[in-house]
């Protein structure tokens, strides 16, 4: 078994309006300090061991579903879950 | 400066239809190794450094904010960035 994270965030060059919807909301309650808000998805995937490569699967799903490219970088960290 | 990570992830005991339905188009993809997937946000905040304590910001922050804390849990790493 695999647990599998992935990160999906817009690109830098991408505007982020929840990310400044959500820093406006930290100014109005007095956190100031707070001088930039990039949001993003964290996925958890659970993963069976399989005769294909747990790398290139979890590449692939990234690209043809779970990021949009064109907009989303992705990174992910694959552990390898020992059954007790 | 200050660069904060924040993953936000629904309880466990809490139903995740988004995720539910991910794993399904997984499935509809060919991907049956996938077992689970869990949906989560990922928040990248920048904070200038001030008086307060940065830990106490954050957790203050998710607290009342960023996380709905009676269905979703949270976590956070906070990076020290040193100006060039």
């Amino acid at each position: 078994m695999y647990k599998v994270k992935v990160y999906i965030t817009l690109r830098e060059s991408v505007l982020d309006p929840q990310g400044t919807a959500v820093q406006q909301s930290l100014h109005s309650m007095a956190y100031n300090e707070v001088k930039d808000v990039r949001i993003g998805k964290y996925l958890e995937l659970s993963l069976e061991k399989s005769d294909r490569d747990v790398d290139q699967v979890v590449k692939e799903m990234c690209e043809k579903l779970l990021a949009n490219t064109v907009i989303e970088d992705y990174r992910y960290e694959v552990e390898e879950v020992v059954a007790q």
